[in-house]
């Protein structure tokens, strides 16, 4: 197995996915350290240190090659192998999320959507439809499960993920904007979007103080 | 004006921010730097270096006054003001952002919300109608907008972001699955959506692993 890997690095390593693939889309086949750095704004040491935690990827005197750095990155993110994700919660951003097609394109299946409201039961989301959330426990049973998305109020949320735990779920994309708190054995991945526009809000009132100072 | 607090303090302030209004909400009003490390589950150390960037918030013999901490720590994300949004792109994210009433009783209030297509324009979406991109240059001459959330498609992100700076606007929420590489008198928020499940999914991955080598 790799080592353990800061998480700060595996935050950064979709990055160079996604410059990577773009590289890809526009034929460039090549790509030095110091190139991929002045596209990223990252320093070259900074992206030589990030792909040493991976063995390096072999880097040869001309640079990376593109297509291999990029799957190799795509194989250690997960993404040479699909995904079903389920989505709890079929309001506004869970249908959202289900009418979005980039994750399908990544390997991201969505197979399922639930709710509890029987207003929203039984509608068409996407290729999707609402399951009530009774039916959870027989769908888990019968389909595989890799991911849940919460798209659900967070009362619920903490409740909802321990039962999807005992049915054998690990991973969580928690849209609530609460902590799962959950065991080791859990993966989980916050989305605090309220919090995210919190800091904007913070950066945002220190520009302006910056630049009244500076006047 | 308070000194360069690190992103990560940044980050991590709106956490803080929640769980003492939650701690309200059940009517604590006070804690100890030990009671709110137990259940925010970080360190007392890390809570105190963390508060001791805006002068400690004065902790006593008894702890934190709840209240007086929460609005101190909201001051500093800019929550006793209004802040005007606007969302350019009515797709399913947008109107889910739109939709959302939880940003407004933070002080986030959507202001207008902006689409090219001709089928979004004039719909209604919360308590906004779809407006033209051609209006956007006379709203924003019109009325304040301190945030613009992109969520359009990546290939028109950078560009509709520049027109912003032209008009005046200088914080950015971005969806959009690009860096918008804007001049240093910008603050930009990235919530890239598929990073974060490409992460989860790196997460997920490497929990199997670990569960299966402890056989």
């Amino acid at each position: 197995m790799e080592k353990k890997i800061s998480s700060a690095v595996i935050k950064r390593l979709p990055r160079y996915y996604r410059y990577l693939s773009e590289l890809l889309d526009k034929g460039i086949d090549k790509i030095s350290s110091q190139e991929l750095s002045r596209r990223m704004h990252v320093t070259a040491s900074q992206i030589r240190q990030d792909f040493n935690n991976f063995g390096g990827f072999g880097q040869q005197g001309y640079g990376y090659n593109v297509e291999v750095l990029r799957n190799e990155i795509g194989r250690i993110l997960g993404l040479d192998k699909q995904h079903f994700v389920i989505i709890i919660g079929a309001g506004n951003l869970g249908q959202a999320l289900a009418n979005y097609g980039g994750f399908e394109k990544r390997g991201f299946l969505i197979s399922g959507i639930f709710d509890s409201n029987p207003d929203k039961v039984g509608k068409t989301v996407g290729e999707n439809t609402v399951m009530d959330m009774s039916e959870l426990s027989s769908f888990v049973k019968g389909h595989t499960v890799d991911i849940a998305a919460l798209t659900i109020p967070k009362s619920a949320a903490a409740g909802v993920a321990a039962t999807l735990m005992d049915m054998g779920v690990r991973a969580f994309w928690n849209f609530a904007a609460t902590d799962l708190n959950l065991p080791d054995n859990a993966a989980v991945e916050n989305v605090h979007l309220a919090e995210s526009l919190m800091s904007l809000s913070y950066n945002m009132i220190n520009l302006s103080e910056n630049t009244s100072e500076d006047i």
